[in-house]
C-alpha cells in the first residue's frame, strides 16, 4: 500500500479527480504492474496498471489501490468492472470513496465474488487525500476565511488606510498559506480599493512555486488593468449572490481549497452563510476604534446565536498573534446562565 | 534593611502614604528601636522609631529606612529634620522618594553632615512600593482597562445581550484581578444597563477578602437602589469629563490602582486619553458581528496614528484567551512601508 501511495503522489495535486495509485500483485507476492491516475480524462490507476499487462495476465492477482475502486462510468468506465473483467481475485484498498456517484465499488466487487479488504493504511491515505475527500463529501472546496485586525476588531482606520496592520512575519505566513491553497478569493470591493496581485510571494516579492487561482466575488466589473487580470493563473469571476452555488462551481473547476482574504463584506458573507471551515485571525497588538470593522454584520441578533468557534491554535508571529479556529455547534455550557451577582 | 521592609509591611496597603519601615542601630550594630508608618496623619517610620527612645539616645546611631526620609512638612514634620535633631550619624535607605514636595531629604541630611547611603535593597523595596511609586511619579493611579469581546471585537449582540461572552475561567480571573485593585471603575451606562455589584467574588459568589472601591464615571444620577450603592466600600462618583483630573482626585483619596471594566464608552475614553497603563482583553472564540462594539471611537483618523501596544502575555483561560498588553510609542518598523506587490 505504501508503494501504491507513492505512485498516487505522482499524479497532479489539484483537479476534480483524486490522486490514486495501484499495484497489481501475483499470488506469490511479486509485482505484476503499477499504475496511477494522471488527472481527469485519463485512465484511473487500476486501469492504468491493467493496461500494462497482456490480456489474462491479471487473472488471480491482488489489486492494491489507495482508494476504493469506482463504480461510476465517467470519461472512463468503472474500475470495479475493469477489475472484474481482468479476473482479479482480491482487492485491498485504503480510503472509502465518499462520492455520491462513484462509490459502491467495493460492493460491486464483492457481488462478483472478489475478496475485498478495505481500510489498509486508511489514516495515511485519508490525510494524503484530505482536500479531495472534503470536496467529495461536501460538494465544495474547504474554505478558510482570513482577516487581519487590531485587538479591537478593526481592519482599517477611519480614512480607509489599512497597510500594514500586521507585521512582516504575519504577512509571510499569509503568503505561505496562499501558496498552500488552490484558490484565493476576494470581493470586488477589495479589488477596486487595493488592486491586489493575489499571488503567493516570498519575502522579496518573488512568486512562490505554487500559485492559487484568483477568484473575485461580485458583480461590479473588474478594470482591465487590474493586477488580478495579470495573475499567472486565469482569473475566475463569480457573482457572489449564492455562495454555496459559487463554491460548487469552484469544486467543478477542480478547486479543493479556497482562501478567502476579504474584504470585510465578503468575509462576513462567508461566515454568515456558515461556509467557513477554518477561521484565521491575524491580530495586531494595536487599537484603532472607529468604523473600519474587520467583520461587519453576521445576522446574529442575540448572544445565544453567536457563531461559536473552537480555538485550534494560537501562534506568535513577530509582534502579532495568529488565532486559528473552527466553527463549532453551540454548547450548553456557553449558554447564558444566572450566576450570583452579575458583573 | 530586610527587617525595615518587614516593618513597612505592617502598615496599611492602601492610602496616599507609602508603607515605610525604619530600624535604628547603635554604632555596635545592636538594634536601638524600630518603627513603621501606620497611614496618613500618623508618625512617619523614622519619627515612630525615634519616639521609642529617650532624648539623646539616638545620637551617633544609624537609621536604616526603606524610603528616602522626607523633606516635607505635612501633617507631621519632615523626617530629615527629626533625624538631624536626634543626632543620627548615618542614614541608609532603599528607594528614592520621587514625590515633588517630599523629595530632597537625602540632600538635606548630607548638608547637615550626615553620611547617606542610598539604594540598599532598592529593587526589592521598589517592587514592594510599586503602586505607591507609580502614583508618586504620575500623580494618578495605575490604570488597567479591561474588556471582554469576541474575536471580531464585539462586546454585545445586536439586541444588547452580552452575558456571558467569556467562560467561567475568564470571569474568575477578572474577579481575582478586581480583588488586587484598589478601585474598580465603570460608566453610568453600565450601571444603568447592568446594575453590576462591582464586588470581587469567588466562584460561589462569596465576597473575596479585599474589595475594590467602586467608582462610577458619569453625570447621570445613580438609582438609589443600584447595587453599587450597597457595596462594602463607599461609592465614589466622578463626572468623567476630565479623566486626568478624576484620576488625580482618586490618587488624593489614596487609590493607587484602578481597574476600568467598561463599558465601551468609558474604556474608549480612557484609551483615547492615553490613560491606560495595562490593557486586558478577554477574547472569546466566537463571532457576533453587528453594532455591539467593545471599543468605540478612539479619535484615530489614519493607520499611522493607531494606538500601538506591546504584547506582555497571552494566556489560555478555559476556552478563552487573555491578552495582556501595554501601550508603546509608535515604532518605525510598524509604519507603512511599500513592499512589492501589495496584498
Ligand atoms: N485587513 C484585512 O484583512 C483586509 C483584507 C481585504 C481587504 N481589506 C480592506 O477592505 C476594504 C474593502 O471592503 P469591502 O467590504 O468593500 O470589500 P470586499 O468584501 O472585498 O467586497 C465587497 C463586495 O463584494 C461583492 N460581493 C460578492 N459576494 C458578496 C456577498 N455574498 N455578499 C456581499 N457582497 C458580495 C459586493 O460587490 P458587488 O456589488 O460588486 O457585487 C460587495 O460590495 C478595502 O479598504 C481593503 O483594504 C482588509
Ligand atoms: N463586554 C464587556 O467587557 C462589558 C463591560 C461593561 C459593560 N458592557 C456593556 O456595555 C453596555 C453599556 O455601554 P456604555 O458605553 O453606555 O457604558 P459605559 O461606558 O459604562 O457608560 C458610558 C457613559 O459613561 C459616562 N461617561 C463618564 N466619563 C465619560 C467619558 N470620559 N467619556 C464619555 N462618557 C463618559 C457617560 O454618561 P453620562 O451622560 O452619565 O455622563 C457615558 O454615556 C452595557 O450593555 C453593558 O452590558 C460590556
Amino acid at each position: 500500500m505504501r508503494r501504491a501511495l507513492a505512485l498516487a503522489a505522482l499524479g497532479p495535486a489539484t483537479g476534480v479527480n483524486p490522486r490514486v495509485g495501484c499495484v497489481l500483485l501475483a499470488p506469490d507476492g511479486s509485482v505484476l504492474a503499477e499504475g496511477w491516475h494522471r488527472g481527469a480524462g485519463t485512465a484511473h490507476a487500476e486501469v492504468d496498471a491493467l493496461s500494462k499487462l497482456p490480456a489474462g495476465a491479471a487473472r488471480g492477482a491482488t489489486a492494491v489501490v489507495t482508494l476504493e475502486p469506482c463504480n461510476h462510468t465517467g470519461r472512463t468506465g468503472p474500475c470495479s468492472e475493469a477489475l472484474i473483467a481482468a479476473g482479479v481475485a482480491r482487492v485491498v484498498y485504503a480510503a472509502t470513496d465518499p462520492g455520491e456517484r462513484s462509490s459502491g465499488g467495493a460492493e460491486r466487487l464483492r457481488s462478483a465474488g472478489i475478496a475485498v479488504t478495505p481500510g489498509v493504511l486508511a489514516d495515511e491515505v485519508e490525510a494524503f487525500l484530505a482536500d479531495w475527500l472534503f470536496v467529495a463529501r461536501h460538494g465544495r472546496p474547504r474554505v478558510t476565511v482570513k482577516w487581519a485586525s487590531t485587538l479591537d476588531g478593526r481592519a482599517a482606520a477611519a480614512d480607509g488606510t489599512s497597510q500594514w496592520i500586521t507585521g512582516p512575519d504575519a504577512r509571510a505566513d499569509v503568503h505561505r498559506r496562499r501558496a498552500g491553497a488552490d484558490a484565493i478569493g476576494v470581493g470586488t470591493g477589495t479589488v477596486l480599493a487595493d488592486d491586489p496581485a493575489l499571488t503567493a510571494r516570498d519575502d522579496d516579492g518573488g512568486l512562490l512555486g505554487r500559485q492559487p487561482v484568483p477568484v473575485v466575488f461580485g458583480r461590479r466589473p473588474i478594470p482591465p488593468a487590474a493586477r488580478v487580470a495579470r495573475h499567472p493563473q486565469p482569473l475566475v469571476v463569480l457573482e457572489g449572490r449564492d455562495l454555496a452555488a459559487d463554491l460548487a462551481d469552484l469544486a467543478r473547476r477542480g478547486i479543493r481549497s479556497l482562501f478567502v482574504e476579504g474584504g470585510p463584506t465578503l468575509a462576513s458573507a462567508f461566515l454568515a452563510a456558515g461556509l467557513a471551515d477554518d477561521v484565521l485571525v491575524y491580530l495586531a497588538p494595536a487599537l484603532l476604534g472607529g468604523p473600519g470593522l474587520a467583520i461587519g454584520d453576521l445576522g446574529v441578533g442575540t448572544i445565544a446565536d453567536a457563531v461559536r468557534l473552537e480555538l485550534a491554535a494560537v501562534e506568535r508571529l513577530g509582534d502579532d498573534l495568529l488565532i486559528v479556529a473552527h466553527p463549532t455547534p453551540v454548547r450548553a455550557s456557553r449558554e447564558p446562565v444566572a450566576t450570583p451577582g452579575g458583573i
